[in-house]
């Protein structure tokens, strides 16, 4: 059996989960925070970095959130999540790598830094204007979205795909951070509730980070 | 013909370049700084990032070095560049992935602030702290390096593959910008020399960044 080790805000873990359910792979999880020193997890991937997947019957390590969705997509015929003709599928992974690159960068990474990195590891309060400027640029981010919903029906166009998996760990993230205000942006919202309320969504929501607790709406799929 | 959108030192358009020569894919280019008000590139790609590949008699816009070069492995035939079976392409991409992001954000992204943006757009001197650290990182890279080519005949195992053309790409923009010293790494200098003598590497060597010169190894292929 699969066995990925995550940690709980880990929005590369978050799409890896989404992508697994989606296609039926069983699989458990394994806690690794790439912050500790923990010889087995290093010993898989000496980047560090989560997700990992190991099959250790298969003798497999799969490493990088994007090789793993791609190797599913190859061996899982079940849900194909890398849909359509050639310039369809890199449609796909455009609007994966600027949510999996950019979203990530402009928001969600500097938000684990400063509201939970800080607050667990560090001991140090959030630096206010880095929360403003990643605020600033969420709204940026959720206009584009607001856009690619309002001409298609879903962000890579008339299939369900990597791209909504990508964009929805990324805020699911930032949503437990409490740092989405959806006001001004009702079709990403509604979109949001569409993908929150997926059966593979289910596990994410009940993940929890020890000593920071979720806002109360983080887990309401009506929120 | 197809249309690549680049500036002399991004790795990204380099990675693209290598792989289109490779396979090749006829392109011209043009140039596109992504720090420019370019009314053509922005309409393109609103992110405003190279490399963006445009095709404008079949009205196809690629955007993302690696949606672009999944593109052509799925398209062109010759030279497959992510060969084997889907774990050997898992490990290509998961090699890919690593020098894309972690070489580049540990090394390149940060040589390209210091030595370039600060010199031709900001007019400001290199922090020399910040350049020691990526020296030291890069000593770490090629460390891996060194180990990847001690124990496989090519990066990602017994095949070329997009592993080394990305791992290139990345080290041929830190070589012009002087941050390279082979002592210690004689297998990833030996390495590298074979990929520079490629003929897909030539126009690589021969792209100058205006107002910032190469040093004089940078284009000899035996250096």
């Amino acid at each position: 059996m699969w066995q990925l080790f995550y940690f709980p805000l880990c929005p590369f873990s978050r799409k890896v989960q989404l992508v697994l359910s989606e296609k039926k792979v069983p699989y458990t999880l394994q806690l690794a925070y790439p912050w500790e020193d923990d010889d087995r997890f290093h010993a898989l991937n000496p980047a560090g970095k989560t997700p990992v997947l190991h099959h250790a019957e298969r003798r497999l390590v799969l490493i990088d959130s994007q090789a793993i969705c791609e190797y599913f997509e190859e061996t899982e015929s079940k849900s194909p999540l890398i849909p359509g003709s050639a310039a369809a599928r890199a449609e796909v992974r455009r609007l994966t790598a600027l949510f999996d690159d950019g979203l990530y960068g402009d928001v969600t990474e500097p938000l684990i830094y400063e509201k939970m990195k800080k607050r667990l590891i560090l001991r140090q309060s959030p630096d206010s204007g880095v929360l403003r400027a990643a605020m600033r640029l969420t709204h940026e981010h959720l206009d584009y979205l607001d856009w690619l919903i309002d001409n298609r029906r879903w962000l890579a166009g008339a299939q369900l795909s990597l791209a909504d998996f990508a964009a929805a760990a990324q805020l699911s993230v930032i949503d437990y951070l409490g740092g989405i205000d959806w006001s001004g942006h009702e079709q990403s919202h509604g979109w949001y509730r569409v993908m929150k309320s997926r059966p593979s969504f289910a596990p994410l929501l009940s993940q929890k980070m020890e000593g920071l607790p979720a806002p109360r709406h983080y887990a309401d799929v009506n929120a």
